[in-house]
């Protein structure tokens, strides 16, 4: 019987990579992961095919497909446009082509805090027809599909749970389908802010950086979710233990530290430094957080009007 | 038979002023009004106590106060606390002293453009207790009233009514009294940004600077709604029209100006000039706004809890 | 011999406009304006030759083009790609191609308040190199011209004449040139937000919104200064004046209003009403800001580097 | 001999801590503290009186006042009025009593970095009057001190070192001494945001959490910098072998782990994770910035003038 992992990321592909590591296993039973290479970013294509698969990395029946930007900071006009291009087509892939069925744009996250302000951004910047199909309809070419957005806060601020706002906002102007964006935490920072995350499973309660704790997904709504996610932390007990495992990799370590197990150590840490109200972040997050926020509205853009 | 007028404000104590004049009046039928000087700032009491008060000035029957403050850049310390004190005073004359009650903190307006950026501002800064209530009960006094906040957007960004959106929310999560922040129209430069209106009528459709065409009042949510407003922008038109007034009164014209009734004029500006997309507003509205909103929250905060 | 004018506008084309109105010419002695009209936009070319055109409409001798865009809000990308080249190349042949020129980024104006924030943006987001040629060479391509950029905020906040802030910085860290980006004042709604004023001679005292009593010019810093410039809001006077004109040529007034010159009637209005104080200004100017400040900062880019 | 510390840590108070540990002293040579426990908060004063004292912790000769806030999310306004009032009497005493004396406040750090913005946010809201005594002294009252504010940005974003702004500045408009706020970084995530130190030494290279190549001190400007500092971050590799050390105490660990010096393993850690590009933050870190610059904000006004 395999191990169970308790998982500090939100990417699936980090997930399976854990599990399967843990389990010293080549692959995961449900689980089938595909990776491509392109001009400029490579693509992983985690597909969670049973109940098997999900229980394994802790994560909804689904697609998950993730692509991990060469460069964020150095991207080239044309790869910036592929980039664009491949993130809109799988959107497009999970939401459909029938304009007539209408999308709301969802930016989670707090926009006064830096590394959290990813979905508000996103929301800023897209393009919103509903209230010109409804009111001005003049102004709009016919097929235009309706697209609202609302950047709702977080809890800290509203003192209204997230998923409270978006079902009572969802039921009372009947949306079709959700594209939620949000900022992630990965296990490494190695992907911060070039890493961005496309599934058809929505938000599970307890992922992410913020505390949601009803799910914003099709079982909680009703219609289906497309969540967009980008890892702008690492949890800080997470990357001290990972440190300690790689030194103990480096320096030869013996006793109690490769002795005790990686997730033994990881709870240990948590306690030690009441992690959970910290975060790690870079330094340039802001820069960060500008370049792929851009990239994510034109692929939202693109995917949501008939070209 | 009194003459009606169309108001280019939101301020009844001006409305009341331009009704007095146009027909000539000392005062107005169903309309009680009361001027009191304290220190550092003037408060007038309007009651609209019956329809033919409420036709004449087209405004809900309720209360409105209106505070001007003698200068809002520069107020002694004492003249401060006198300020958020009355303001305190009248908000919880208006809201009662049940903390029971729960209250959501409404913030109307464009947090990105600075003359409409009040709400969001006042959101931004207000105590919110809910969530602490809900879910970490030990770190908040017994007795403490439920206040959640929301800064819903506009139109514009979002796609959707705000009246849509709060409806929804309240209905979704039982509050029990709403009190909205907004920026107004005043017919005046002279009172941009010194003068606070509070009243227990909620928002009506078509005041504000805002697009709202249902109203966030009572009638159509179900419970009070207390409106905070402060005048931010004057219309254009009007400012336009009133110059000529003025002009009309300094330089002893003749002709068909003085011989237009000043709503036919405004009419004609308004087609001339286009004047709905456009605001007049102070230069350091950034400045006026940041004063300003910062009296009301400490009133809120001042109001909603015991003491 | 000719009247002069005073002008509440910062553009060189529309000073030329009033001056040949007021003195019934169709040409100005000593200014060369040319207009053509390219795909999506308008180019005029106003050159101010001698003494004589520059005392006309009180700008200094130099080149000054005006890009009026369409529609700023509906661009195709190809509309898009045409402005930002034109504009790039407007400025390549001010600044020239020698790219061991420095160039330093000077975002004139207040970013909390919308309608001035346009400089402080363009500045947020146009590529730096100065400091990767200084301290990590390796980072950047041979012959990468160094630019630098600064937003020194406005005397109001800062207490410092913004021209002292540049002239010390200029002196300090030897850059070869300047393109100042600033917030103007046009004498037309229409123009707000859509048209871009590119010059050579830098920004004279007591122009623009902002408060600049000395020169951020060649003769004040010793090195050329291209000032790109965009108008967001209109004098207050101004607009009420220009009203008052429209409604005589519309109204058939007679009387003392049409008999006053327009300068005259200005002085009377902008003592009435104060209106220094004041500004007329887009309600979507957020909007109107993030789309011009993209062309603008896509343009500076492409003219400051080889390709 | 004593053993020499590398700091991760702007905090004279911890350092002390630190080098007394390592070398199992009582006392510094040239280093005198001293602690007074005061109504919600924690004083403590470090003045290093010598070389000795200050190679011993790598801090100029000067005084370091820390002040420890006992919970910045609850304070009373007692509390809070204690504490503005401590802080502005520490200035105070460092920056005299003669208003005669022109004092210039610099917020350094990033405003679009939230645990960056401290500097920038304080500028933003202290008083300002340098350019009301030169422009409009009729409105300040006589013996006003002149104070402006710069906030000149990151190298990052403008290209510039800061250092080379300032001393342009500061020779041109002849400032007779500085107030540099700054987020700095502390060893330890329990003090991030509610610690307060105020120095008379300025700021040298190589502190803080930006890129300071060249000094804001006295020796650098000829000037005196009074230096007020928030930790807003801990050191990932700091951090991560702080863990270790707790896990060695807590779990009894054999090994390389323990037997390595604490040094020896920070630089392992720091190349293994490359941790300089990352910092940890609080998850509120808005909240915690907001409020304790209101803190700053309110003694610096007390302090520069007279009352």
């Amino acid at each position: 019987m395999n191990k169970n992992c308790v998982f500090e990321t939100d990417m699936a592909d980090e997930r399976v990579d854990m599990y399967k590591k843990i389990n010293n296993l080549t692959e995961v039973d449900g689980i089938k992961v595909e990776t491509n290479k392109n001009n400029g970013f490579i693509t992983t294509n985690v597909e969670v095919l049973n109940e098997s698969g999900s229980k394994a990395i802790s994560k909804e029946i689904g697609k998950y497909v993730t692509m991990q930007i060469e460069n964020i900071n150095y991207m080239e006009e044309e790869e910036k446009k592929n980039i664009v291009n491949e993130l809109a087509r799988v959107i497009t892939e999970l939401i459909g082509k029938d304009t007539q069925k209408s999308v709301m744009v969802l930016g989670l996250g707090n926009i006064n805090v830096t590394p959290d302000a990813l979905g508000p951004k996103v929301v800023n910047d897209v393009d919103i027809t509903r209230h010109l199909i409804n009111f001005a309809k003049e102004l709009v070419e016919q097929d235009t599909r309706p697209v609202c957005a609302i950047a709702p806060g977080v809890l800290g601020t509203t003192g209204i749970e997230t998923s409270e706002i978006v079902d009572s906002i969802v039921k009372k102007i009947n949306v079709d389908m959700i594209i939620a964006i949000d900022s992630l935490a990965s296990q490494s920072v190695n992907r911060l802010g070039n890493t961005i995350q496309i599934s058809n499973t929505g938000i599970t309660p307890g992922s992410g950086i913020n505390n949601k704790r009803e799910g914003i997904n099709k079982k909680a709504l009703g219609i289906p979710v497309i969540a967009i996610g980008v890892p702008t932390v690492v949890d800080m007990a997470t990357i001290t233990n990972e440190t300690i495992d790689k030194m103990i990799g480096n320096v030869n370590v013996e006793g109690n530290f490769s002795d005790a197990s990686k997730e033994e150590r990881y709870n240990v840490i948590a306690k030690l430094l009441n992690t959970e109200n910290y975060m790690v972040t870079p330094k340039d997050i802001d820069n960060v957080i500008d370049k792929v926020s851009k990239l994510i509205v034109k692929a939202i853009n693109l995917s949501l009007q008939e070209n």
